[in-house]
C-alpha cells in the first residue's frame, strides 16, 4: 500500500484549479490516492516576497494567456473572477470542518467550489457563498457557518498553513510524494514520470 | 519553410542552460531552426519586481533540489557555480559580436560558456574567461576584447534586451514560436505540441 499524494492548493489559485482537474486521474494510473490538502498561498507569499502572479508586471500578461492556452489543450471551462485574487480563507476552513469527518465530501466541495470560482468565474470568497454551495451537497449550512466562526477552526487553518511551509510549499499547486516536492501545473509529468520510476 | 524559433536565455539561468541541451534538437523534431537570444534577465526583474531565484526563501532551495532532480532526469552534467548568480554581459556581447558574422559559431561559444557554467562550475563572469573560452574556438581573443568595450556593442545588447523584454519575455528560458510565448524549461513539452499541432 503507497501513501497517498499531498496535493497543496489555494482556493485563489488558477493553476491549482487546472491541477485540480487532473490530479486524482493522474494518480490513479500508479495506485495512489491523493489528500488534498488547501492552504493560504498569502502566507507563503509572506515568506517568499512573491506577490500574487497576475498582478505582477510582463509575467501577470503571460500568465493570462498561458492559463487560457492551457484551459483550451485540457478541453476544460476558464473563467477568471472578476474579483481576483480573492480571498480563500471560508473555503479553507469549510473544507477542513468537513475533511475532518469526511473526507471525501470535503474533496467534493472543493471540486465544486473551483468549478464555481475558475469554471463559471464566480465570486467564492464569501462566508455566504461557501455555506449555500456546501448546503447543495447535502451539508448543514447553519452548522457550517457557525463552524467557520469558531476559534478552534480558525486556528486548524492556520496550522495546516505552517505544516505546508514547513515542508517547503511556496506554490500553488505543489504535489509531494514520498517526500519529493514537486511545484506547478506544468510538473505533473515529472509528477507521473517519478511515480513511474521510483525515483531517479 | 517555417519560421525559426527565438530562444530566449541569461547565461547566468541553470534553466537556461538545462534548455539549451534540448531546445535544438526538439525544435528540428518540427523541422524548425532556432535562433539563440541571450539578454539580461536583471533588467526584466527590474520590471517585474523579481529576484534572482535561488535567492528567494523556500523557492530557492525548492529550485536548488529541481535543478540537480532535473539534471539526472535528463542524464546532463550540472553543477551550481561557486559564483551565483553571475553577471552575464560579457558572454551576451561576445555572442551578438560574433553572430553578426557567423550564427552558428555564436551558439557554439553559447554552448561552451554554458557547459563551463552549469556543467563544470565554472566562472565565466570575466571579460578573460569569455575571450579564452572564444579563442579556444578559433576566434581572434585581441579582436574580440576590443569589441567588448565598444560602445555600440553595449548598446547593441541593450537593444536585444529591450526587444526581448518588449515581446514579454521575462523570464529563461523562454521560447517564441510564431508569436506564442512559452515560459520556462517545463514547458518545452507544451511547445512541441503546439508545433505538432499548429497551435489550438
Amino acid at each position: 500500500m503507497t501513501a497517498a499524494i499531498d496535493f497543496y492548493f489555494d482556493f485563489s489559485s488558477p493553476y491549482g484549479y487546472l491541477a485540480a482537474l487532473e490530479i486524482d486521474a493522474r494518480a490513479a494510473r500508479h495506485g495512489r490516492a491523493v489528500d488534498w490538502r488547501p492552504f493560504l498561498l498569502g502566507v507563503a507569499f509572506g515568506t517568499t516576497g512573491s506577490e500574487p502572479l497576475l498582478q505582477i508586471p510582463l509575467k501577470g500578461d503571460y500568465a493570462r494567456h498561458d492559463l487560457l492556452r492551457t484551459a483550451r489543450r485540457l478541453n476544460v471551462p476558464f473563467t477568471l473572477p472578476a474579483v481576483f485574487p480573492f480571498m480563500s480563507q471560508a473555503a479553507c476552513r469549510a473544507y477542513y470542518v468537513i475533511a475532518d469527518a469526511d473526507p471525501p465530501a470535503a474533496k467534493a466541495l472543493a471540486k465544486r467550489l473551483y468549478t464555481a470560482a475558475f469554471g463559471e468565474g464566480r465570486d467564492i470568497a464569501p462566508v455566504a457563498t461557501v455555506v449555500t454551495e456546501a448546503a447543495a451537497l447535502g451539508h448543514d449550512p447553519d452548522a457550517l457557518a457557525a463552524s467557520l466562526r469558531d476559534p478552534d477552526v480558525k486556528e486548524r487553518l492556520r496550522a495546516e498553513v505552517d505544516a505546508a511551509i514547513a515542508k517547503g510549499v511556496f506554490g500553488s499547486p505543489t504535489f509531494v510524494v514520498d517526500g519529493e516536492v514537486f511545484w506547478g501545473h506544468d510538473r505533473l509529468d515529472d509528477l507521473e514520470r517519478w511515480l513511474d520510476s521510483g525515483g531517479w
